[in-house]
């Protein structure tokens, strides 16, 4: 890492300081940019390297097209997959995957949503949809732990992506 | 926070920063060779023999790419995406495939994991990851016989996996 | 942001800045690990940034598998496959993505090589294998501007990375 | 490796040692066994080693479906398709893939059976269908070195198949 790299990464830095109202109506606030995304995921590694899970993170925008999709160390392989279609499923269905963990089991009202996608749709927890101004501007898809830690971290994340993009 | 406040805080992370560990391990038991593979898929077969079942038997390494796959005569044709896969899933999620039984049915926590991996992920018995010291070094998929079959001989290359790579 | 936003930040500066020999040999700097791919992903973003290219960056694993993409604001939604195969590309073929583009065009010696896999081998420039120790430890792919410009960068990255692993 | 390997690789070695006249007509020899699968690519392997080529070697019986793949330590990721798809193709147009190399190419007769078969039919060489008495009993795939390499293993393959085989 040299000077460059620490004056881009002090910039990033820099740039997620600057007060709340910068990041306020004005500035767009409903497109989920790819420093958004990046600040997003990095709240959420870190709050799964607190409870030890090794997750990999996803964001999508809003068109359910990933934009930033990180794999910590010693990740389920197959996480990648999941996390990317928990972000995708969560922009398509607008809503947070585990509520089609009921809807879509036998029984439920979507049962075969899960095979009429091309494998894209994920129905247990770990995806959320993002918002602000309660329009949907994205999703964030979450997988390397249990159903439980999934869910809570994708929760979480949602939670924090409100207090980014809070006016 | 300014200058100094980042000088202090990279102070603080850099003291509490760890010495490079020392993960060498010179006789290389790690590294799952063509040569390891195939004696362990020849022990499987062996043993498949033995209880009557015509099974492929497919090892992967730890990207979940096979390195050595075989069809005893007479195996069903359908086995072979099947042991693939199981060696797959087994480095992919890092556990049995057995274990998925549960897990992946309707009412369990990961129901719908069957789907989002573009079919890659099996949900019944005989995967086994493969670990030397502890670490996943690859996968093992039998498929041929029964779940139960399949199951009791995916446990026995385990074993003998462990087996054949202690130091 | 907040404290520990800056504190993570800073971390992944400073474990970036340490001396490379701390990168080496003993501590294993033949894993790919995720700060090492978004390092390098960084410096690559940063530098089509400086070119006015919207690109996505990938960086795979040495089984081919994905651990750190990013796709630049405005990007083309098609780069994301394309930056994804390229760095899977690279690792699976051993080599550049454009040497593939005169051996796989019609007439080349391995012409047909682009419908064999699935559609994951990309035959133009953009995807560079990643080295240490002259072993190929992932790869990466860069998506976004011409196949010059993506050729360009994917080289840029791959000395970025020569230079980060250095002993 | 134990006693129990030792006994299986001697009897693999002492299997493809036996006089022609062991493998005649009473033993079948129009079915593709494991065995001689095995024994193919074994010999296969063992002159890419001595050519330097680390090479992934495909046996598909003749009904296209692979019965035996070994990929040598450090063999390109890429390689195991191709040589899969190699020895189907083989088989299901009953010619080397070499051959396919001008039929397939722009104006040729065969030109875009490339893209018509899911991505299984291989254009250059590498494969070879096998035969007994003229007949196809299977196909052999290799890939892994340059294409003048692989069509020289495949068409050495094919020899040593067809010495094995002899009456």
């Amino acid at each position: 890492m040299n000077e460059q790299d620490i004056a881009a990464a002090v910039e990033r830095i820099v740039r997620g300081m600057r007060s709340p109202g910068e990041h306020t109506c004005r500035c767009g606030k409903h497109a989920l940019t790819l420093d958004k995304a990046r600040a997003l995921a990095e709240r959420v590694l870190r709050r799964a390297q607190e409870m030890g899970v090794r997750a990999v993170v996803a964001v999508a925008d809003r068109g359910g097209n990933p934009i930033c999709v990180l794999s910590m160390d010693g990740a389920y392989l197959a996480s990648w997959d999941i996390a990317v279609n928990k972000s995708y499923t969560s922009v398509a269905l607008q809503m947070a995957t585990r509520e089609l963990a009921t809807l879509a089991a036998p029984g439920g009202s979507l049962y075969g949503i899960q095979f009429t996608n091309g494998g894209k749709i994920v129905i247990f927890g770990g995806g959320e949809p993002l918002k602000a101004d309660d329009k949907i501007v994205g999703g964030l898809g979450v997988s390397g732990g249990t159903a439980e830690q999934d869910t809570a971290l994708a929760a979480y994340g949602r939670e924090q992506f409100e207090e980014m993009t809070q006016c």
